[in-house]
């Protein structure tokens, strides 16, 4: 590694090191999602896609397939699938959250309106579907079918479990799992199936991106109580004003006195948000070190992502897997 | 077949010449509802799936197995995934429609609200996937994959196509594929491949499917400018409230005068619509005999599919589908 690569972040280093497969991969993105009768589709997915979103998903499918040594073409369209189905999974959840902004831009239900969201959100879906079917494994269509089937599951989970103090880290995780760590799993543990790695090694892969997609998602929690707009694209406190069950606030709500137990209905259950309610909010999660813990879990999953990557074969690309695992905790560190 | 069987309709003599699989396919479909964190899946799911629906689809991806011969599981699997991908498409099209009313009971969309609607449709999308994956045949994946995609790819064709003159019978008829037919032929031709059945059957199994799906929305365009509400579950003229190009329409702006365009431009494009403008409407397409020649549409594509079914071994099945193809148009005749 030269010292100009040292000096880059992990995932640009990964950019750096997968470019070509990359450009296949986003020649493919470009390919698929035209549609020759709805010039609504390319419209919509072009403002999603080509917003600069940082990749991260094809990349883990990349880099997984690579360090096992494939040398075939279908991880390009196991990579390209996993984008179709995140930005799917966007479209819809930004409808669902009535969210107007995304990457710092305003939300394509904003631009166009929620029917074309959810509509081509399915259609991203089934296009999604048959890049995967185009690699005939169908262990690679099984474990993506299943991942869908998580998230999907995930989604409606948080629904309910939004509003609802009785979210435990149990239900939390679950959530977490749907809201991003199935599809990380899946993208890496496809990676492996595709380049025929042995079984260890394809359940190391599933370890990794399960763990790394958890602490990511602890540390985005923890950024929107502490976060600026400008680093992570949303406001501080959306989280709380959409209610959400968060996991500093699952931690405070376990230690809550009475008298905050009352605040957190008020806020949370009932949805009577007042001026100085999110300070006071942060101010209970200090109290009780609920930012801390939360801080501590993200750090053991982020360690145990690293574990994992003992199993998989010496390789620069392993490095920049095991240091994006750092990357990703090291914004809350 | 008894007199008794005779009188039937002909799906329900489907129905009754299946009841067997039909019980399986029923039994699938409650058991893979089911979801132990989030209740609001099956909740939602039942409202739509026990709302006493036909059942159609899945009727004839079990007669077109059982009519080449099929003796496995997998064609209930299959009979499931379909009637999956139907209620998943019900759910996000409610949505989209903003529709209040479905088979004569309100919406999902109604009574939860958008987000489970999007949500849920999203979880059957994907435990449909699964089932599928399950019968191990990559063709059937392929056949799904692609149907998938003609779905999504109409809906949003509709959305753009719905209030725009310029919407002709060669994108009507893609619209209408998408919404309806890719499905029925999808359903059709996987019963087929499940059961090996030689080329010819398969094509003339997707074929059957195609025509009598387009036949069957053919039909209903043009119950909705004339069925009783009680027959169609839906409101004479929601089509026309909705600015939609259904064929009827289609046929008489393409013979529209000058003034009856400046009509067609108003209460279709602006969406400027007035008392009595359905019933002007009406006597626009009375005029130029747009209801007439859509209905001789109809019935070509009826007949079409009967044709399609000689390739196929002779078997009661066979009939019944005839019967089913002359039935679908008869509510017109």
């Amino acid at each position: 590694m030269s010292l100009d690569e040292a000096a880059m972040k992990p995932h640009d280093r990964l950019s750096a090191h997968l470019a070509g497969d990359m450009e296949s991969v986003n020649a493919l993105i470009r390919e698929r999602m035209a549609s020759e009768h709805a010039p609504r589709i390319p419209e919509v997915t072009a403002h999603l896609v080509e917003a600069g979103g940082k990749r991260l998903r094809p990349l883990l499918t990349l880099a997984a397939a690579r360090l096992c040594g494939y040398g075939g073409p279908y991880h390009v369209h196991l990579a390209a699938t996993v984008e179709f189905i995140h930005t799917a999974t966007l479209l819809h959840d930004d409808v669902v959250d009535e969210s107007k902004q995304r990457r710092g831009r305003p939300t394509a239900n904003l631009l166009w309106d929620n029917k074309s969201s959810v509509l081509v959100g399915d259609y991203l879906f089934s296009r999604s579907f048959q890049l995967m079917v185009e690699t005939g494994s169908l262990r690679v269509l099984d474990i993506l079918a299943n991942a869908s089937a998580t998230i999907a599951e995930g989604e409606v989970l948080q629904l309910t479990a939004a509003q609802d103090l009785a979210t435990d880290e149990g239900v939390y995780l679950k959530v977490v799992r749907g809201k991003t760590a199935a599809l990380f799993s899946a993208a890496t543990e496809v990676g492996g199936v595709i380049a025929e790695a042995p079984e260890d090694q394809v359940r190391a892969l599933y370890t990794y991106g399960d763990a790394l997609g958890i602490a990511f998602q602890i540390v985005d929690d923890l950024l929107d109580y502490g976060g600026a707009t400008e680093t992570i694209g949303k406001n501080v406190g959306d989280d709380f004003r959409e209610r959400k069950l968060t996991l500093p606030v699952i931690k405070a709500v376990a230690q809550a006195s009475e008298e905050e137990r009352a605040f957190w209905r008020r806020v949370i259950e009932k949805g009577d948000q007042r001026e100085g309610d999110l300070e006071q909010a942060m101010a209970l999660m200090a109290r009780h070190g609920a930012m801390e813990a939360a801080r501590a879990d993200a750090l053991g999953w982020a360690a145990r992502a690293k574990a994992a990557l003992a199993a998989l074969p010496d390789h620069p690309l392993r490095a920049m897997l095991s240091d994006l695992a750092d990357f990703v905790v090291a914004r809350v560190s």
